[in-house]
């Protein structure tokens, strides 16, 4: 399906020469016939003279479409709006969605904002005064006031009537959400249920009062879940009193879990993948500040095993394999690590004793095939099952307490309050570097008579 | 939003009393109140005699939902049928969506899809055959037969009583796809411009007939990405000609962007975080491949430090900064591993003279910034500048050479059509430690009279 970004750039220049050379109605037919994501492709990849142009030939509604499916950051975006007029551009954003409206404001200054404000209607400036306010991936951020909300006392065809009248104006006509006097929500009808029901029918024999609503602190994540388990479409958001605030559509949801996936690997990665197209010196930095911080905590391990550099002058064998034993605990540390923060995600949380004992199970078990492994494997090398023993059981160690970090630390954090996915891979090697160390020199030291340097 | 979870668990148990209790009048009608995401998860978690019992007074048609519903793997599904006479199976799994069914079948042995195929009519039969043929992971697996179809002479009002009459049977609603004679598909009308226009307007009036659709063999992550994009509630598939073959729903798309997620984020940990409820035997089982595939990788670097045994115990202080290297090194190959692997997927790739320009200089960069605080820190610390411009230039060269590799080994996987989500970041660690200890090893050598053992 690669030929759709490549139609997409050609439309673009096709588009950007029709402007050029002044074709603005056939522009504007052109235009126009394409899904508004590909106008808001175009328009953003258009040149700001040719832009310019555009902004003159669209009407406000049309314009409005485009910046609703613009999927560039909302600071972009607000870039975009400062190529119009003050009032041009709030004119615009009083006809887009307000979910994505309240995003673009919540990244501009408070004195641009104002500015927005002061121009819509006071009604309107309310509302997004009061969606912004709600905090990042969260329920509130991501929802819209466009839904459909019908009295408890309509029959089903004066629903049907109404979802006619408003079809164009809300974000989904998938459910109708009925609301009493009071504004709470009492139940949900579905767009397939109305059509399939006698039009005279009271619309409270097919209203489903067993609502499942999000509140608009709950995490965007939780709130992407429920929607996944129950192939809802829009899910409403109530506050604590039951009165209905507005809707979550289930196209934000399918970004919210592309989102939430890139910053989970990233975290694993210990750098942020979401922005690729950057410069050599933008990566750098980047991906500067984790390594310069494990550098520091790489510098503990080596200043412990400059503790035994007596040891390794005597035993100048023991240095062949430290790089095996950090290497391998780390790798079990980063296994471990990923299962810990995919079952945190999962909610799969099992009582702190019985993780640490699933855990040091795991980590016996495999310390225990891998010690053994490593055991044969350097006895017969070296012809030592000394020290074939010592890095076997070195190696058993590091694995079981890499395991067990790997596992803990993410559960802590969580703990804490803090996003167990930024725990990334790269940390819990450094890490387990420190303790896979210490645990194979102090038991290195016990078995030393056996492998005294022969030189 | 936990509480959905609890409350599950709770209404399980008071179910499960009522079938014990053989109040099967209340049981049915508390059943059939819950949403069949609920149904399904109750009902997998019933006992088997519980569910016997539920299998006899639930019809058809409400046992197709709960089945349509079940997220397990297709393997735990086609055990549930298993409960069931065939010929009850087979009513089940005729009434459920056929991307569901179709799934299911491809788990099973071939003599018992045989079984099953023999008891359908033969059209479902060979409609069924083929869907299975499609491979995993492709638009062709994820399709589903139940989509509203409608003739290109049909008027709005024409098209608004087809769509109340196959409401319940369609898998969505919300696209009406006309279809020509010869079956191509000639465009697409949306319920939303069906509902917002006139009874007599002609259906070509409000057509769009710049349709985009998806092939069998795409691959579902781009068919995830395109329906992303658009914000499309479903996709429908076309053969080569252009003949409808179904559609894909948003709700699919929905767990395919999950599971990819997933997916990736398992290869970059180098263990499959995607089954979390198991033994620990069948945990440690899932690790080791991996865990003993790179203990081996690791003993070559071993082997190679052994080479330069003499040199340790000549320069025991060689030993303290192994880890340090090997494991700055392998942090800076993980992050440029996790960009290179997220790059391929967003399909932003570069020429390869570009990718290995671009990561020599973030490499160099980030080496360069490394190696000059290493040097400082080792100089003072040991009070030895030569140390120090041994371990800066190596920390700085091995870095450089991660760095490249992690970029390049992904490129070339998928270059040789492997998925390279695959390369973990243990594989990166593992590999540059042995390109960190060749690099530490041979500029050390060079410096080797400035640290020879003091004592």
């Amino acid at each position: 399906m690669d030929e759709i970004r490549e139609e997409i750039e050609n439309q673009t220049t096709q588009l950007a020469d029709l402007v050029a050379n002044q074709r603005l109605v056939e522009f504007k037919e052109a235009f126009l016939e394409l899904h508004s994501y590909e106008q808001a492709q175009i328009y953003y990849d258009l040149a700001p003279e040719t832009r310019h142009v555009v902004i003159g030939i669209l009407t406000d509604d049309e314009l409005a479409e485009v910046f609703d499916a613009l999927e560039e950051e909302p600071a972009a975006i607000s870039e975009l709006l400062e190529e119009m007029s003050p009032r041009h551009a709030t004119h615009i954003l009083n006809k887009m969605f307000t979910d994505n409206v309240a995003d673009i404001l919540g990244e501009m200054d408070a004195d641009e904002v104002a500015t927005y404000l002061s121009l819509m209607p006071k009604d309107d400036a309310n509302e997004l005064r009061q969606l912004i306010e709600y905090d990042d991936e969260t329920a509130g951020a991501l929802l819209a006031t466009e839904y459909l909300a019908i009295d408890p006392n309509y029959t089903v065809g004066e629903a049907m009537q109404y979802v006619k009248k408003e079809a164009n104006e809300a974000e989904t006509i998938f459910y109708l959400y009925v609301v009493d006097e009071a504004e709470q929500l009492v139940g949900v009808v579905s767009l397939r249920d109305l059509l399939t029901h006698p039009d005279a029918l009271p619309i409270t024999e097919i209203t489903n009062t067993r609502v499942i609503a999000a509140h608009p602190a709950d995490d965007q994540e939780d709130v992407a879940m429920t929607m996944r388990d129950y192939d809802f479409m829009a899910l409403p958001v109530t506050d604590h009193a039951n009165h209905m605030i507005g809707i979550i559509t289930i196209d934000d949801i399918v970004d919210v879990i592309d989102e939430e996936a890139a910053s989970d690997y990233s975290g694993l990665a210990g750098v942020d993948v979401e922005i690729v197209d950057i410069s050599p010196l933008a990566a750098a930095k980047k991906r500067l500040p984790w390594l310069i911080a494990l550098l520091f905590l790489g510098m503990s391990t080596a200043s412990l095993i400059s503790h035994y550099e007596a040891l390794v002058s005597q035993a100048a064998i023991l240095a062949v394999f430290i790089s095996l034993i950090t290497g391998t605990a780390g790798n079990a540390g980063t296994q471990s690590l990923a299962v810990a923060v995919r079952k945190i995600a999962l909610n799969e949380e099992n009582p702190l004793w019985k993780v640490i004992l699933t855990e040091i199970t795991i980590g016996l078990l495999i310390g225990v095939i891998t010690g053994v492994t490593i055991f044969l494997i350097v006895g017969f090398w070296k012809a030592n099952w000394f020290l074939g023993l010592a890095i076997g059981i070195s190696m058993m160690a590091a694995i079981t307490v890499a395991n067990l970090a790997g596992s803990l630390i993410p559960m802590g954090m969580n703990k804490i309050g803090v996003d167990p996915a930024v725990a990334s891979g790269p940390f819990i090697s450094t890490l387990s570097d420190l303790t896979s160390v210490l645990i194979y020199f102090s038991i290195a030291q016990i078995f030393l008579s056996n492998f005294v340097n022969q030189h």
